[in-house]
């Protein structure tokens, strides 16, 4: 069993990082955006945690961060363990860092209890995960699997103009290592559920069986500004009226059960030049839409381009769509979800069987090797993205005890 | 008859200041907000064009300039003209200055001729008409007709928190004469039309009968930031979704004919913190509806209320209404309407009768003084908040005569 108070007083000293008081809720937060000031600081802070458990630090060309622990045979592949330190800007303390904290603790348990492995295990975390800020997730995890090439994730910019690959070399994590990293044994990841699910089953334990959907889109309307108090009704070309019913009509989408259980998200609405008195001419929105089943994903996308398409026509408006991210619904690996089963009930830890509603880097490392995730119930009804998000010191430890085993496990196979 | 060239050639050389390519048009526009740089230079523009034309300048303590051109007897009330060059962000040549810069002319005019006049004549400029940049249109104005106290007007803020008061200190348009001004004997103001009445019709000219009711309310959206790919559909307390739903309502109301010739604008729609796959925990609107008919006004705000009462009780987000700006329908005095009539047939100038669709410092000034308005036509439907605000250098003199013969009709009485 890995140390409970060890984990929670480092994801407690991360926290800090980043820190801020947030207004809506009155809550301490965590804004910690990818390549920022704060991000440098925390994979500085996690460098050192890993060096003092005495791991060998690499950094890759994405700024992906790997410490190794050495097994007796280095020339097997290894057993990786890993996720995320950055966060959206209203973010809390276990997202992401709950698996790479985790990780480092599963180090040192295996130190404290003097015991040595086959394989080497590695513990990981990816850069620009949310996507907050450059607008692809799971952008270093995607560049390690292949399915973004370097040089595009190197060029996407955030709202500034600025560059991942300027952002690296400012903070200092332009590393040398492959991007493409040796293909591990295994991939696990530790993660908060991000859900209801868990606490409504009342376990703290979730086997993941695979990540849903994801779809991102940013949609540019053009249309015309013109005195809000003369202009006949008719002769409008209103772009943030479009942006607003796209909003509703995606809502509404998920209301009608049409397209399974699609989740619609427009979490960007930006009007120019926003003025009281001035009709709209541009309004940019984000459409962020989730479907564990890829068919009524597909219908989503393209009802919603007919219903786009066929709204600014009507109102003289044009609409540019961009690709912002894509990945279809990720099964992960049977024998590892059994492994991670089994080990949960040699611990005496209910659990259930569940999908993702969120992305993960673990959707991209199972283009590599077999995969699986345990999830890690959370308080408020899994609410995150939130400084309300929360998972109490036995729910981590309770995955964190999952994590630690099953990696053994796998590491002595 | 006034001088068309000098005219055009003032209006041209204020068009400057402030000016900017317009990337949505391709045009030249004019951004020149109320009290900013763009703005104290035009300002300072006008009053050297006032003193070269031999006025006597002065500035209250709102940033109202009056140039007053003496009569034979002083101690009669003097014949205002008058309007503001504040513009919008995307703003033209012609709203507001033509009434200024015209009024400038209608004195250099009668310069020219030699003629003198039993009572003083006056032209001025209006702080902040525009209301863009404080919130709340006819500012100065509206100070001026003691419907705002100065302490009031003093005090708003835009969105960087700078107060009308500093900013009034900083360009050096903090006055000492007093906000309210003198009582006029009549006040006229020269002011393209901003809509398609005038070109429809086929003339250069509307008398205008008064201007229609407007409403300006704020209104903010408090959710709850959550997940957007694990947060199920009726857990969410989206403010965005309220917020879009709103603009989508209130066209609906325009378009359904239950509250007359409503026109609803949703100009500003601003989301916290703006991120893909975060639900907006907060959205803020501002919401500009005109009326002609002031029960329709009340019925349309209170429907609009109650509208979005029910929606964010239903979506557990809560509303909070700001008032920035609200007037009733104002008419003009018909004394001067008919005297601006028979100016218009005298001169052979066809023209309209018909209500202003947007709000005007005559309203304001209307509280004070017998009033009313010269409209002239704009190109494109009379298109205007856009750098494709235009009217040609005839239609500018036509009205700018119509001022110049009432003007003198009423310095005479
Ligand atoms: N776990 C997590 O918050 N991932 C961010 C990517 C997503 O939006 O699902
Ligand atoms: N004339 C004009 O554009 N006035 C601004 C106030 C309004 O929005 O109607």
């Amino acid at each position: 069993r890995i140390d409970r108070d060890r984990l929670w007083a480092t994801l407690m000293e991360l926290k800090e990082i980043g820190a801020y008081d947030d207004e809506a809720t009155g809550l301490r937060g965590v804004r910690r955006l990818a390549l920022t000031d704060a991000d440098a600081e925390a994979r500085r802070r996690c460098v050192a945690w890993m060096v003092e458990a005495g791991l060998e630090v690499r950094v890759d060309r994405i700024g992906n961060v790997y410490a190794t622990r050495p097994g007796r045979d280095r020339s097997l592949p290894c057993v990786l363990m890993g996720s995320h330190i950055d966060t959206v800007a209203t973010g809390g303390a276990f997202d992401g860092t709950l698996g790479v904290l985790g990780g480092i603790e599963v180090m040192r348990t295996l130190d404290d209890a003097g015991i040595e492995t086959l394989r080497d295990i590695e513990v990981g975390f990816f850069t620009e995960e949310e996507g907050v800020r450059f607008g692809t997730d799971m952008l270093g995890s995607a560049v390690t699997a292949g399915r973004i090439p370097l040089e595009h994730a190197h060029k996407l910019t955030d709202n500034d103009g600025k560059t991942v690959e300027e952002e690296l070399i400012r903070i200092g994590f332009d590393g040398e290592a492959h991007e493409r990293r040796p293909i591990p044994h295994a991939y696990i990841e530790c993660h908060i559920e991000q859900g209801p699910i868990l606490s409504t089953a009342g376990v703290t334990i979730g086997i993941v069986e695979g990540v849903q959907s994801i779809s991102w889109q940013r949609l540019t309307l053009h249309g015309e500004a013109a005195h809000a108090g003369t202009t006949p009704i008719p002769a409008r070309h209103d772009a943030g009226l479009v942006a607003a019913s796209v909003v509703v009509e995606a809502r509404r989408m998920c209301d009608s059960g049409e397209f399974g259980q699609l989740r619609a998200t427009v979490g960007n609405f930006v009007v120019s030049d926003g003025q009281t008195n001035v009709i709209p001419h541009t309004a940019t929105i984000t459409i962020d839409l989730r479907n564990p089943n890829n068919t009524h994903m597909t219908a989503a996308e393209s009802h919603l381009a007919t219903y786009v398409h066929t709204l600014s026509t009507q109102h003289g408006v044009t609409a540019t769509w961009e690709r912002m991210a894509k990945t279809p619904v990720v099964p992960f690996d049977p024998a590892i979800q059994n492994l991670l089963a089994s080990t949960a009930d040699d611990l005496d830890l209910p659990y259930v069987r569940t999908m993702s509603g969120a992305g993960h880097d673990a959707q991209e490392i199972a283009a590599l090797c077999p995969t699986a995730m345990v999830f890690v119930a959370g308080e408020n009804g899994g609410i995150s993205h939130t400084p309300r998000e929360h998972s109490t010191p036995a729910a981590c430890a309770d995955g964190t005890d999952v994590l630690a085993n099953a990696v053994l496990h796998l590491a002595n196979q």
